[in-house]
């Protein structure tokens, strides 16, 4: 096993990579809230593919978390992350408190309009504010050359893609594939949060998209993809259907009824009890 | 006379950039909107004594303009900006298009509340937004060491420092003191704008500010300093108050009736016809 150093300070992580950049290595970065699953693995080895120097954040990030949701018992467990992420390859891991990330109060924030509107946007007010923001702030702290997103939070591509561009961040963003486990249930932190049952019914979102994706090839209109998917995770008890959307991707607009060629994105958001989970494909029709 | 590159692409701005940084050369830039004055070559002065290779761009950004504001009118003068920048030194002349800097509808915007709020935040509606997102994303291309604003634009600095703080962009920022004309009105493209006998009552601005500082040393309540600059003011007839403030500096929080050791800064806008002059002054109480 190679040795992973963990850093707390952000003066203290800038000087470790400038000594990476004065090698000439490439810095690749994997951001993430930690509690890591072979999602976040995946990333880290997309990385290691394409840099030399593999930087990952765990930072759960209160600025993308509204006043209800879970960010005081989102899970953690930097131990076991640590060991994971040494295992996994990554050369530096950062791990800031919100002290030395947030030291007063932040009055900076970066918006993105359009793409963090629909969906999630709707659900959670301020949350891709808080993401774009944090996103923006450990771009400056790493300056990495590319950095790898999960597809899973497929908004959250489209909302960091949106603001690269439109700011010149010179910083290339790599989607890498949504990791499932064998039941189709897409890896998540969150998923720690579901009882036995619920976890067994939350299968279903897999299932719901995966008959979206035959309907859409058979040509059936998105507003009759929807409620199909819509009645068949009804069907499970526990499941509450947060939104099912059907959009143009990676512009997350209304999609027309007729249209071939073009990428759509089939997105949904299912809560089990207390526990919001997040699912979709990407589609060429 | 030395040569001067002009650039009008992010693309090969970058790589002037990245051949500078290559023989190890720190990067000064000073960003402008162009109609280039003895104001905006001190920064440059200053830029070539703490750097080794100087950026300088020019970019009227219409982000930063209301609606009914002088976008179109602001004044333009490429050529002679261009032998101006040459003289001073400038290493690199970055003027893109609007076109260049925004081919698409810009999604994203950089907002800095607390310190943009009074002053010209309240003048101007979203003019400091327009500041923060275009000054974000010049950062993004040109990746400089420092960066020099000057301090006739107080309220802008504050904005900036703020934004660097909080998002951690690695940019030292150098604020340069206001220049003035022989009858003290400070240097301004927009200066211009003025007719003959607008130009003359201009020099109130100043007079003004200096009669504050006497006042303030005198510790004069800050209300009856505004007062007794308000009345300087109107008794030029073409002067227009669009505000006159006295705040604590960099915060620009209300300032108390006591209070000696910490900055305060008087800050007024005044209209001449059209033409909106600002000016202000950083004094310790």
């Amino acid at each position: 096993m190679r040795t992973l150093q963990q850093i707390e300070t952000i003066e203290a992580l800038r000087e470790q990579i400038r000594a990476a950049r004065r090698q000439g290595k490439r810095i690749g970065f994997v951001p993430t809230m930690g509690y890591l699953h072979e999602g976040h693995l995946s990333l880290v080895e997309e990385a290691k593919k394409r840099t030399d120097f593999v930087v990952m954040s765990i930072f759960v990030n209160p600025l993308q978390f509204g006043p209800s949701e879970d960010y005081e018992r989102y899970p953690r467990d930097l131990e076991r992350d640590s060991r994971l992420a040494a295992e996994a390859g990554v050369d530096l891991l950062f791990t800031p408190s919100v002290a030395e990330m947030y030291p007063t109060q932040v009055k900076t924030t970066v918006s993105v309009s359009g793409v963090s509107e629909p969906l999630c946007g709707r659900s959670r007010p301020g949350h891709f504010d808080g993401v774009a923001t944090v996103v923006m702030k450990l771009f400056q702290i790493v300056q990495p050359d590319e950095a790898f997103f999960g597809q899973k939070d497929a908004q959250q591509v489209a909302v960091v893609e949106q603001m690269v561009r439109d700011l010149s961040v010179p910083v290339t963003i790599i989607p890498c594939p949504i990791v499932r486990e064998a039941d189709g249930v897409a890896m998540s932190s969150r998923n720690v949060y579901l009882s036995p049952e619920e976890r067994k019914q939350a299968a279903v979102l897999y299932r719901s998209l995966q008959m979206a994706k035959e309907l859409l090839a058979q040509d059936k209109a998105p507003a009759q993809v929807r409620s199909e998917m819509m009645r068949l995770i009804e069907a499970e008890p526990l499941a509450q259907i947060d939104y099912i959307e059907i959009l143009n991707y990676p512009d997350l607009t209304p999609v027309e009824a007729a249209g071939t060629g073009q990428q759509i994105l089939v997105a949904l958001a299912v809560r089990f009890g207390a526990t919001r989970l997040i699912d979709n494909m990407i589609l060429t029709r």
